[in-house]
């Protein structure tokens, strides 16, 4: 059986962003837990959380977080599960501070980041990675990529029958 | 035993800065393929790499690019294996035309994306993943993450002495 | 008579922007096939899209995309038509990520970019080149500059009258 | 026979950037004119030549400059040839004011841009509109494509069989 | 009496984010023509206001123009009298695109740039310009710096006395 | 008794944003004088306030100013108080005029600068900084951390058994 | 007495710039700790410094670090004393990435962030706190500015007699 | 004759950068005092000059600073004489600190910002300023624009008969 998911959000308002990544991984059947972790006002949550992790049967953690966006680093740093950060949008370049501050981990510590307010990809991601020890997962996500392409071609054949611009 | 990683460089010229990345594979003992593949010089290299890896025994692509650094997104266009991007640094602002290229990624179709140069880490993140269906390599990682940690110690405690700064 | 020209849309969220460069082509008269493929979603459409342009008589692609943007680059990987790439505005600075991504491209597989949202320009930089082989293209493209001239003297004109601002 | 080209640089430092669009531009068969002419110190020459560009056979122009940039533009200005522009590289931030001021064109007046110091990518891209109306530059330019390929999978395979990293 | 000044649009979408620069320098009684010229759509109207600037009695020329903005430098390239930029706002990072292609001017050519949609000190660093010649400006200017003084000490001063925040 | 604290807003505008700042000081029973002073208009008014604030019980000066906001630097040059900056929103890039003009001090003359819009952070650094000679205000900023832990404590709490998503 | 001053270096590679901050704190007569401590990589060694850095006697901490530079923000999650920031320069936009990463901190938890590589002003705002506690160091305070001042003044005098430049 | 020029540099440091802003004024006969003076460190010394520039029959202030930037707009505060600023390069992507501390000034207390580094043109601006109230500069403006021009067709006509590239 799949590994779980925890997806810890900085903000509870975080949390209408990262609605479709909770749904998506649970789509895929994955067992998800969410979680509102603050790496500077509750820090010992954060450092709980990450520690006990694998030993909790936890597969991957996806951590969102805005501005100084420290959450996805702090959890990086009490675990070796692959973390994958979602930055928030924030009017500040349009989330150039919280992308840089996923991304830009220090040797030694890496954090997976997708993109500004990529809640979804962050569960596909999160779901590829545990499809690595789960074949059933592969074969929902082999799935998963030709619904897509489908979608896209069906918006195609529309688009190339129309007459009116 | 763990699947294989695959380190794709858009340009040979990207070797000097990859090649942490490859040791750190073999380090932890991973089979790890070298390739040189251009998504825009030889697109259908990649397409034939990346629809294959999951049968061939990948578990993971590594991808480092620089510029419109497209090479991570075409590979994840062919596979659901996770993709791993690494953004090479250019005199466009440090980067930031890789690291946003890179990243910025469409909902359905994700890459993981590390640090700019971030060569380390994203070997690290590729066992993280490749540890979630292999325990000896979960172990390994733990002790890598202690050793890092005693090193910065013994730095700590070498500077706590210093009398002259 | 001119060729054809491929207005290929990203996401058929791009097609509101890129109204107005379907309508000026047609304007010119120019044949005009509007298709969404996505790079990442619908590669193999790409390819077989750019692979066959030339031959079946198109002159000229437009790529609209937005983000990572790599539409543009995946559809100069397979043809070698001039490709012109039209940047979606995002949240992310305006659209910087996407301008980033299109004109950043590798030596050998160049990308003609136009401005952020830039779908009229495509249109007329399509134009143009089509008017290379084609005098009566060329003539309308001097009687279009002619009309824009017009156009802004007359409202110089009107300014200049003005009595209150 | 192919329509010429021109090649301006807003300055004789950019010559050593610019060396290589020359050259590739010949290496196709391109006649090819080399000016220097400031948009600003010399704007009458820049109105002369982009004005009489096109009935003095010209095919398309390509401008090189850097900083506020506006050469590209201001041969737009004066002729309906497909203007390309390669923003040059400047110490502030890597050229993001060249490609910036090249890129933004207001619409009506668009400039082809490629990236900073893009002088190579320049010239293919104006060899691909040259071949609109020559059938002989597309036989060249798939002969080129094919080179290229070639030689990045001639890259692929010695990796491929390298032993140590 | 004191030289006139141009207040030159780049489009009439300018003109509601310059009107407090034409109304500035009216209220300083300075003689000013309103224009509508496109450094792109009527170059030939730029020149000639420009070349012509001089001799017509102009002290200054004001130039308000967004995205790539070359107005301000194309006027520049035809007098030798002062030209203030004013770079409109755009989506590109709030108007980074517009200042960069308006400040970064070749050396022999400057432009005079104010803030981003900064109409009103364009008008007031046309007063400072026209006052070198202009005793009496000079003294409007002392006045109006004090009158400015006068009314952020009045707020000051309410807001001392406030009592709940 | 713990030091006085001003805050200083560079025009009006910007008390809606740092009505937080104040409240969050008188809630620490910090005595609050607020002024609105311009380092342009009323240069006079702010030396004088930094000149005399330590002699008149001051601890800490709050400054916060948008666009170039030299305020904060200006009142720096005339104290050797500690001087805080809140970098205020603007539509340049959310702030970053604000803020690389607060923040890139030159040696000698520091300010502290919080986050863009950071007015309750600003508050809380002040007391940090008074509370180094008040241990009741120590005492307040540990039960202030406390009750921050509680209530993130409780949205998680919540979080934690919601069902539906 | 003076309470101490800890100076918390990410990484031994930032002691170079560094320096400049422990020996001006020195030269005012602070006890100062050096610790090398990764937030990353020893976050129970940070957890226990901060946690503990009241109690025993510290009243201000000061901490180093880059790219995603998280140190400062973590020490401040564990401590309500005032935390200083010293982005350290990268080539990530010439260190960009850590300002943001410092400064943009939550609301409830701030630092004092001061300029990129602003050692010695890091050490010059912990002294202006400090001495909040200790009038002598106000007057240290008073003298170092008057210092400043006069080697500034005697530079200007000398080059007001320069003849030649 | 001619009203004086005063050059301000912000650190001697900036007097490599800003030579050829003092010899171009004195190519035009200018009279041109020469100064150090910090908006931070001796700020009493730029109010001191601004007050009384007018009356000691200076017509422009040329100001060059790095960083934070603020000494332009200082000495704006305190005259209403045009003030020119001159950003100075640094490492913060290529002096974007300096150049938006500059520009970015508040409605009522302009400066007219030159290019990053602009110290030629800075001298040129303040020049075309100067000659509002002088005929004999207006002639030698001309000529110098000429010069210019001569000199760029010059090195035109030189490259039109180059051979080889």
């Amino acid at each position: 059986m799949a590994k779980k998911a925890a997806v810890i959000l900085g903000s509870d308002s975080d949390l209408e962003t990262m609605r479709p990544c909770i749904r998506r991984l649970k789509s895929f059947g994955i067992e998800t837990e969410v979680r509102i972790i603050s790496a500077h006002r509750t820090p010992a949550a954060a450092e709980a959380l990450a520690s006990a992790a694998r030993a909790e049967g936890f597969g991957v953690l996806i951590a969102a977080a805005g501005k100084a966006a420290h959450l996805a680093g702090v959890l990086a740093a009490y675990t070796t599960l692959p973390v994958i950060g979602v930055p928030i949008k924030t009017s500040m370049m349009g989330g150039l501070d919280s992308l840089l501050s996923m991304v830009q981990m220090p040797k030694g510590v890496p954090v997976a980041c997708v993109a500004v307010d990529g809640a979804d990809n962050a569960a596909i991601l999160a779901v590829q990675m545990l499809a690595l020890a789960d074949g059933d997962l592969a074969e929902q996500l082999a799935q998963f990529k030709a619904d897509m392409a489908a979608e896209v071609a069906a918006k195609d054949q529309s688009i190339r029958t129309m007459e009116e611009f």
